[in-house]
């Protein structure tokens, strides 16, 4: 969305990288520590990762945004330029951030990776295979699924039903046609006729899972408590069930383990990890956010769309299970989205507009009420766009300073680090004043629709939440599976505080209808689902693939 | 099938490998010119691979063997052997072998990497995710895939026919329950409903491609010739005419650079690509082997199956397209494999039987004969089990003597490379004494029923070949279409030299049907097919995952 002088891979390829040793040398890391990908990707070694916990943990700060719009936040960028401001100015900093997913690139321009001068590289590795953590998600995913129906044509010991097989296909690719499928067809020798479906790989259970792993022991019994379908008397059949947790975890065994890189400016990265922040709960994964804590004293990370979808599950979900305490959280902010959520349509939005601009402040403020809710301090983080107009930004910044919360102008994306200063010096002063009181909103105690009515209430402001009848009805399975004293994971639209996605800004007195949930027992949580949810995007009129190419010396051409 | 004191896991975890670094520094290779994976684990990078590219070529030695049974052969790792031999002996040697697919590795116990002392290292790592290729060729397929219904589902402008899509999607599995699909169901939003299905990885005529292009912009051009539909005037769409080759190309940028390991006698091996030898060629890639050949002095390479499927097709397709002409032909036969071709039940081979081993001399012969045709040098490798009795193997060896082909004893598995020595100092003997007058059994600009015929009566034994009236009619189409001037690619069992599994030994008289055409136009092919062809294995029941897990350390347990 920003005007651009170069693009995000020109700029990327005319940056020069550090050897990745060197990289990790800095951090106190040896090349043994490193399982290499060439020159500038590594993964950290087993041994490496254990030799890490005993050591003391750095200050973890989350960046989120507000609700997302078209019009573009800019929050990994602001994330990985917040990172190269903090060494900037002395302070030894780590970035911890999620992978992309191939699908989108292939589909829709945009990388994952930041953008302009505060982008991680190799940024075409990073987008393309990456060290291939993604495609050994979707193996493990799909080698599953080819026990299940194995199991199904050997004789079906444990009693599947073939129509309560609720483990899905993946590919990770953009690919409607894949949505709902009938696989089993030929005659008896060719399996058992069944619907079935692919999701992308990012909304597999084993992508959350990996992502809330602490170490390989917990993956494995993680994998083992996987449901992937129900017997004939409507039990729960799991991956251990099957046998196959020992070979799901042997396909995971190196994914697990966090990918190092860089920033242009040449702080170091840990990129591993993208679940989805609908049907998941879409972070980074643990062993790296907490790896990077043990490296370095600040550990700059990012959850998906806005704090009341990707902050609330970081704060409920990924903290509890990696015992994470946030020292303050960022909420990024343009000028050009607030307007967006103040009415103004996608063209007009180069035009100053200072009433709509104001009327859009209601749904940041929702954003900021909710993490102080969470008794975490705040800075927000005004991303700079050339649009924008010095009245506009001023008005932003009084607004803040009204509303008692620290605010900061970023200029990452044209500056790199030296555009984020101001926001980490924000950052210090606030986590040095600012009481830290971080508490859970819900008990794990709390029963799966007492949970989901406080998110409801404190996180999106509503009124209430109704559960349509096959809902009401999985939760009283639930409470015979023992799975009631699970998180839940938000499946909601990012569009809006509410479920329904036109309504932006700070809607109130809403109510937000649970249709169904989906139990991720291996991940730890019940998915709710409100409204449809997308689990396998579409490919546009014109796939970006199109202008995609390789040059004779192999390199890149046309990604972004 | 050998007694095995340690499995071939315990012998591979066992061994001390040096840094890949030290074997490419052997090889006149430095760090720079390689993409390490890991430590023992490098690409080739594509300045390397130009810089190659003008240098002398080493002799270039074919592993082959007689037609494969139950009992196991070892071409593999006699291949492995070979090599290693060659270097005990002083000369300078490389391997080019295939990668395994994930698919049999988590389906039927048994590595891919050679076996006992003769095994390429990391196994583990070789036979999982490797390096990532085969992950490649998945994701590009797939992509393609994906690009066709979308192509259909945003007003299908080359007015492709739903009905004639001859594009496969795949997964590097055995999962017999993708076989026959139907793809793009629940209504306009999600594809258009057709017929599909899944083939496993290396039965894509991307895995072909790649295995056949010569640099990466041969690999684009071949990309784009593949030919994906019909459509509504019958008349073939292509990847080009999708406008994704650049696409498909740059997914696959580092799949194509070969990968280089060791073996456990420090022996430099590049294992990469591994296309199916029915629907496909069977053979390493052309990069891998011209590479190997820029390296050493000799490089020993291997094609899949027996004699008249993975040699025919490497002396007929491969070595026409990258220009090779091999030194000599090792045919690898087992005293087990020939008593089955002499009609003993596989658990009566560990007796003695001298009769039946002398009628299944029948089928080696045939082999022989071939590689003569050929107009290559031969050896006969006796790949020694426990079980042979000394009457046995002296009664193999008059026989070859008596019929003028010179013969070696190979002890590898046991031994590793000094029980190669006696067959490298034979090759070395036959290649500098014997003529080599190599030369293809049919002409390029033959029509392709010639070319199947010439295949059948020459390579086979056979007496003529039918065609289906399928076949038939597809074959003026291909005449239309200006492909009759493509190689032939024949789909036959590996288990008889005729089109029947259950004639085993030298069967004669017989007749084989071509049932049916594939064009792979990319590869430069078309496929005959005879009989029933497996593009998609399934799992037994009591698949080997069962047995596999990972140890709290990381490392691989179970895996063969």
């Amino acid at each position: 969305m920003e005007i651009r002088v170069k693009s995000d891979i020109e700029i990327a390829q005319g940056s020069k990288m550090l050897p990745i040793v060197d990289v990790a040398n800095r951090l106190g890391l040896e090349e043994d520590d490193l399982e290499l990908f060439g020159k500038y990707k590594a993964k950290l070694s087993t041994d490496a990762l254990a030799k890490l916990k005993t050591k003391e943990s750095g200050k973890i700060i989350l960046v989120t945004a507000i609700s997302p719009t078209p019009a573009g936040e800019g929050k990994s960028t602001v994330t990985v330029g917040l990172g190269d401001a903090f060494n900037r100015i002395g302070k030894k900093a780590m970035i911890a951030i999620r992978e992309p997913s191939l699908g989108p690139t292939m589909g829709i321009k945009g990388g994952a990776a930041g953008g302009g001068y505060a982008q991680v590289l190799p940024m075409e590795d990073i987008n393309l295979h990456f060290t291939g953590d993604l495609h050994a998600i979707t193996t493990a995913n799909n080698a599953l699924a080819a026990f299940i129906d194995n199991h199904l044509q050997q004789g079906n010991e444990l009693n599947i039903d073939p129509r309560r097989i609720v483990w899905k296909r993946a590919v990770d690719l953009n690919d409607r046609a894949l949505r709902k499928v009938v696989v089993g067809l030929g005659g008896p020798l060719q399996g058992m006729p069944r619907e079935d479906g692919f999701d992308i790989t990012v909304a597999s259970e084993i992508m959350a899972v990996l992502c809330l792993a602490t170490d390989i022991k917990d993956l494995k019994s993680r994998l083992a408590r996987i449901a992937v379908a129900y017997n004939y008397n409507k039990e729960p059949v799991t991956v251990g069930d099957l046998g196959v947790s020992g070979a799901l975890t042997l396909l995971l065994k190196d994914a697990v383990k966090p990918n190092l890189v860089q920033t242009i400016e040449h702080t170091p990265a840990l990129v591993h990890g993208g679940p989805f922040a609908n049907i998941a709960h879409g972070c980074n994964s643990v062993i790296a956010t907490l790896t990077a804590s043990k490296l370095a004293d600040y550990v700059v990370t990012e959850a998906g769309f806005g704090a009341d979808l990707g902050a609330e599950k970081f704060l409920h979900i990924k903290s509890r299970i990696a015992g994470i305490k946030p020292e303050a959280v960022v909420i990024v902010a343009t000028i050009r989205a607030l307007k967006m959520h103040g009415g103004v349509a996608k063209q007009d939005l180069a035009e100053e507009n200072i009433p709509a601009l104001t009327l859009g402040f209601a749904n940041l403020q929702k954003h900021i009420e909710t993490i102080k809710g969470f008794g975490l301090p705040v800075v927000v983080a005004v991303n700079k766009f050339i649009t924008d107009t010095d009245l506009e930004i001023q008005t932003l910044l009084e607004w803040c300073k009204r509303e008692n919360v620290s605010a900061a102008l970023t200029e990452v994306w044209e500056k790199g680090g030296e555009g984020g200063i101001e926001l980490a010096e924000t950052l210090l002063s606030v986590i040095s004043k600012e009481k830290n009181n971080f508490h859970p909103l819900y008990d794990m105690a709390d029963p799966i629709d007492t949970k989901i009515r406080t998110i409801v209430q404190k996180v999106y402001g509503g009124k209430d939440v109704e559960f349509s009848p096959k809902a009401k009805k999985q939760m009283q399975d639930f409470e015979k599976n023992g799975w009631s004293y699970l998180a839940v994971c938000m499946a909601k639209t990012q569009y809006s505080l509410s479920d329904d996605p036109s309504k932006l800004g700070r809607p109130s007195d809403f109510t937000v209808t649970v249709r169904e949930f989906k139990p991720s027992i291996g991940a730890g949580f019940i998915v709710a689902l409100t409204g449809e949810v997308m689990t396998m995007p579409g490919l546009p009129k014109k796939p970006s693939a199109l202008n995609m190419d390789v040059d004779e010396n192999g390199n890149a051409v046309g990604l972004f």
